[in-house]
């Protein structure tokens, strides 16, 4: 480091960042000093915007920049369909598949021992809190579909979710794991071909 | 995306950095979303902070937050050796060796026709111009050593420099490239081996 403060605030800054470590936060921090001032006060306004007009949905914990979130504001969705997701950019997969026409819920991450993370670092319990809400409704909710990762947090959140749903009278389903569309089997790894031949579906 | 005006500026602001494609911009904007609001002000305020103090050295062109940098300014350093590098990180692996005691000259880059980068756009003309002034003084420069990457942009600015220099009355080197210390010599590639061998020194 070239024992500059202001230079090494910065690297520390960004190293903070995921997937930033000390070598490329020094190399970002090069680039903005060398790249025309203007791009730096975009990039200083940019944050200071986002971090004042975006927020959590109160009712989904989408990020939006609205009182309620697009999803959950539009009156066309089906109330009775939940898809559950980990993060809010995961919504954009489902919505890109055309496929869903519910209402979402977020969240947050997926449980994890190893990081830290259990269930009551996640929005489950106002999962829980808005379906018991809505029994008392005129729309209440009659499906939960988890959409998480594919992996062992994905993994261990839906065996989790599925005992606190036990008793809530809802139908709970996952998304269904197996080869990718357009996908040549003789690439698709051995865990895949295990799961879509045992939910093999009639033809 | 989340059709969220400020979270889409903030995207775009990020994938201008270096190495951050429009994924990882995304990811990078979640996080920043998801992290304590006074981590976003802690940013802001280091791109603030490093814009308003850092600048080149008008010497060297390394960067500073004095008037001139602490390798132009110190007076135990020799005046007549100087290292001519791409970039100022460069001169901290330089003097990470001890081996260099003289000053600095930073190029901001190397040639590279393919990407728009002739030597009008480095500080070449400000090298030749110190090097003549210079001999006006009671401390004239008598070797400049050239520190520059070891791929075809720094070869080719290694080449246009020594045509440049030859009449300028004074001492051009490169830094010896070969068999880095500590290595297998079964792991070395053919172009470093073959330079190796080309610049063999007699023990």
């Amino acid at each position: 480091m070239l024992k500059i403060p202001a230079l090494e605030k910065l690297v520390h800054e960004l190293s903070r960042l995921p997937g930033v470590g000390p070598k490329s936060a020094q190399r970002l921090a090069y680039h903005i000093l060398k790249s025309p001032e203007e791009h730096t006060l975009h990039l200083v306004d940019a944050l200071k915007r986002v971090r004042n007009e975006v927020h959590l949905c109160p009712k989904c914990f989408n990020f939006t920049d609205q009182d309620i979130c697009r999803y959950c504001s539009d009156p066309h969705r089906l109330n009775e369909s939940i898809c559950v997701v980990e993060e809010p950019s995961d919504i954009v997969r489902i919505e890109g598949s055309g496929a869903f026409r519910g209402r979402y819920h977020v969240l947050h991450g997926a449980i994890s021992p190893l990081d830290g993370v259990g269930p009551d670092q996640l929005k489950i319990a106002e999962l829980i809190f808005k379906i018991e809400d809505s029994k008392n409704s005129n729309a209440p909710i009659k499906e939960v579909i988890l959409a998480l990762d594919a992996d062992l947090e994905g993994d261990t959140t839906v065996l989790f979710l599925s005992r606190k749903f036990q008793n809530l009278g809802i139908k709970l389903s996952r998304i269904a794991h197996g080869v990718p569309i357009g996908s040549d089997i003789d690439y698709i790894d051995d865990r895949t071909m295990s799961r879509a031949l045992l939910n093999r579906v009639e033809v």
